[in-house]
């Protein structure tokens, strides 16, 4: 290979294992046109490139073992490297690089780092399985990611906080939901992550790192219930069990596509299940498929309730989603003959959720936190404080709104189902700041908590394929129609867009 | 892109999802120039690529979601393509495409197949930890992968075998040399694979498929402890907590290039771990680096005997060496100013061995076998059938055989070290059938029976690199002599080779 090209290479190297991310960005092409792709997703364009670069922080030390360099043109040569890493194991770069005006740039690049045990920002403890199933049952051969708020017979509950796990005993039994699934035949891959204490829907974790959105690479995956999310999207698990206080399932299966039900309040177990606010603390489940949701509501909960009712466009949450979405999901749920119905403001009610929330929250954790004021995360912790400080007025002036907005709400859905956007945009990036979040998190309470203040359950149903990334949509039904919900929404969901094909 | 590039990037993709190697191979380029990378390794030259698809058995159902292409010259092209799993995730794969003659054809392909949860070939349950360390000590930071035959409280021993791990209940407590290392302040990672109950010396297993030797891509990861090793090796443990009946931890640290202990005969403690023949049974523990395995030998072993005496050259060991690799091992020796010295017929050593071990064996096993006659897979099956034909008379003439051995060894040793090849060569190849392995076992077993039969502790060290991988060597030192033995074996060997570097 050219000298200079090797030294190119080089010194590309150097920058890599340096996390010198200036040299870094010189050294690729410039313009759309410039690829990067790993395990995570194929980045396109010399912007989203350097946008990934900053935040990734570095790579263990290595050195290069073997370069296969081969010519492809005048001046455009492939290399191949093989490195060795100074901790053991072995990574590929695939690179082509052209020469432009005298200087070499990569053109494209495709990276295998060495392979990691397991990614442990999806997971906490993993097995093959971690926990069989029974023999035989109506979920024989379901692989399912328990969020770690759930009892695991001999395993602890970590709740997103190496705080909390270093101090947790091992469970003694599973909690009667796991003993369900099991019975049913599913067996347990392992122990998913969680926002801490489930106390948010970003699905960000600063302890062991942000799992991944295979639906939208580069954006966060939903919360709290992000690691069974992650799990089911990446094919590691066919079922996220899970729980839904204001949101934790219908969030991260908007963001993901997937498929996801918030069960009615009360209607299944929460022994077992590590409480945050227990007004509103519901048990659930995400799948890939409505096939798969159907079925396990079906191994896990009786019939109940039918959805015989008008479908209900709840018109007010269309204020709630960005603008260029709005058109397309009108467009959707009118090919299903909605009915447009006013739900009534939804900040009021919203504000009365995150009033009652907070006031349970601190009685659930409070404690805890004092006694481990270092222990959360940033917008986790700032949410505690904030919790802290209601009153007891605030609390039972906010609990006379929800009443009205419960009954209102029943009343208004009857036999029916409510159908709303289940969050006002595609995953927010990976690299969006703590206010942009908590804005996300404002316009998301508007529409996670009218089912939620309501003890409704609700069915996030993949929606939209938007650009940057997947929108779902929720239907909202009556109490106990968790089975015909599910079934009913299955019904009408649009067909899953086709691959994107050859382009 | 060219239609008929477009159109072989499709007739590939259909050929790889049917597992049409035939095809596969026409449309790879021919020669010793073509290159195919993964999380596996690279591959270079048709024939390797060839052979390595004849053995992996298809992918998982998919489509292709998103295809960029990238004109580097007149009739060379980029293609970089996203595979969307019909069962959840993504892949991506990297091809440079060139005309040649008319006709498309890969010359270079990068493959990242969607992540799995982790390498079931390597663990069967892992964690973030599986099992905290204690908050100080020697081990703090050191992190373990336990061979599938010791105990882990809260665990099952699955001994490599299912039925084995269906019928096997949770271990109340940990093993003692797994409370050793947790309270000397390591980490356990997880439960790593086994060849099924520890009867063999290859490292492949037929449940849940052969864990990866990174030291040489397509070769057998060397057995028993092959999960431990190969966890080492990849980075994935610093520690493998392991067993050595019949060369279990110095097999496969010598295919790997790794450091491993076989302890002194009885002086680490044998429960909670599961029994071969108890007469050769040893705990001990493999490493990347000599550093790591004198901490480890140290925290878990008091001083001891010392070694300071010559070392000696086994001569008779140099005889079922690979021919090229005899004199490579010989001036590598030489090095040392060892003296050279005759140990006898190496055979009837192993032979006597084979008989005790055998009988053994059938003793701890043979009930459990014939209780389930299809539980083993094809070579281990054989050896238990072999085992269950010894004689009383046949194990009396061996036991007396093997007291002469052990005697005389231990005479010649005295207070120094004998030397020799760890294995008659680099690991096999993964595809090499069953009657050229158990040629291999055979003449490994007159090498590792010298210090197996007579009870003393022996530390492989890396010694040789040759171009099919890794060979070790071995130093068998004085009973008790644990912890000068491998402070010994770490003066005298070779500084390791240099990355290959750029080329």
């Amino acid at each position: 290979m050219p000298s200079d090209l090797l030294a190119a290479v080089e010194r590309y190297e150097r920058a890599v294992v340096a996390d010198d991310v200036t040299t870094l960005d010189e050294m690729f092409a410039p313009g759309p046109a410039t690829l990067r792709g790993d395990d995570a997703g194929l980045l396109v364009g010399h912007d989203a490139i350097g946008a990934f670069r900053a935040g990734r922080g570095g790579v263990a030390p290595r050195v290069l073992d073997r370069l296969e360099a081969r010519r492809l043109a005048a001046d455009c040569w492939l290399v191949v490297a093989v490195s060795r890493y100074v901790g053991g194991g072995s990574g590929l770069q695939t690179q082509v690089w052209r020469r432009d005006d005298g200087r070499w740039v990569v053109v494209a690049a495709h990276v295998t780092p060495r392979p990691r045990t397991f990614d442990r920002s999806v997971w906490r403890v993993v097995g093959d399985p971690l926990v069989p199933g029974a023999s035989a049952g109506p979920l024989a051969g379901l692989r399912v990611a328990v969020k770690d708020v759930v009892a695991v017979a001999g395993q602890r509950i970590g709740a997103g906080n190496p705080t909390w796990l270093a101090a947790a005993g091992l469970e003694p039994a599973h909690a009667p939901v796991v003993e369900a699934l099991v019975a049913a035949g599913a067996e347990l891959v392992g122990i998913a992550r969680t926002d801490e204490l489930a106390y948010s829907l970003a699905g960000d974790n600063v302890h062991h790192g942000t799992p991944p959105n295979p639906s939208a690479p580069g954006a966060l995956p939903g919360g709290s219930s992000s690691g069974p999310a992650s799990a089911v999207s990446l094919g590691q698990a066919d079922l996220g069990l899970a729980t839904d206080t204001a949101g934790s399932i219908r969030v991260p299966a908007s963001y993901q596509g997937l498929w996801g039900l918030r069960t009615t309040h009360g209607r299944v177990s929460r022994t077992g299940v590590l409480p945050l606010a227990p007004s509103f603390d519901t048990v659930g489940w995400l799948t890939r498929d409505a096939a798969s949701l159907l079925r396990t509501t079906q191994a896990l909960l009786p019939d109940g309730v039918g959805v015989p009712g008008p479908l209900l466009l709840a018109v007010e949450t269309l204020d709630e989603v960005d603008p260029a979405m709005r058109d397309a999901f009108l467009a959707a749920a009118e090919g299903l003959a909605v009915e447009r119905v006013s739900v009534g403001a939804l900040e009021p009610v919203a504000e009365a959720f995150r009033v009652v929330q907070g006031a349970e929250a601190w009685r659930a954790h409070g404690a805890w936190c004092t006694a481990h004021p270092a222990a959360l995360g940033g917008a986790v912790a700032r949410r505690f404080r904030a919790a802290a400080d209601v009153t007891e007025d605030d609390e039972r002036r906010a609990r006379d709104t929800l009443a009205g907005h419960r009954a209102a709400l029943r009343d208004l859905i009857g036999d029916g189902a409510l159908v709303l956007p289940a969050a006002p945009g595609p995953a927010p990036s990976r690299s969006a700041g703590a206010a942009a979040l908590d804005a996300v998190r404002t316009r998301l309470l508007r529409l996670t908590a009218l089912a939620g203040a309501a003890g409704l359950p609700s069915v996030a149903v993949p929606w939209l394929a938007t650009a940057a990334g997947p929108v779902g949509a929720c239907l909202v039904g009556p109490a106990g129609s968790d089975v015909a919900l599910v079934r009913r929404a299955a019904e009408i969901a649009p067909v899953p867009p086709p691959a994107r094909g050859a382009r």
